[in-house]
């Protein structure tokens, strides 16, 4: 079933694409580097997921930016 | 049962807590304000919480800061 997903986890899916997009990582890689599962990561990048603060941090940590970046202006839901 | 909680959420619920402070805003008041309830927003002060994105978002709306301002320099975990 495809379900029309809430903006704001789009926009962070396509920030952590960009960031992960500029590094050369793969989606495993970035998996990998995070902790995180390759599939997850995909689910994340689609925006079908609510990420939590532990895997936001997870992610720019891997990513080597600041939380903030992933994060700055995007819309209350 | 007192669990040690991970850092990160420590600090996260310290930020929430001192811009709700310097907001004049009650618990109850941010509870209202973002459509969560008082006492999510206790837990997520004591840093009880692995906030979704989406719930920092609307703590950011409700206290009129960007999500960044509450995430900024935080450790990964």
């Amino acid at each position: 079933m495809v379900r029309l997903q809430p903006r704001p986890n789009r926009l962070f899916g396509e920030r952590v694409r960009a960031f992960r997009s500029r590094t050369g990582l793969t989606q495993e890689q970035l998996g990998r580097a995070s902790g995180l599962h390759r599939t997850y990561i995909g689910g994340v990048e689609r925006g079908e997921r609510n990420v939590s603060l532990m895997n936001i941090l997870k992610l720019a940590s891997a990513l080597r930016v600041d939380a903030a970046d992933l994060v700055t202006g995007l819309p209350a839901p």
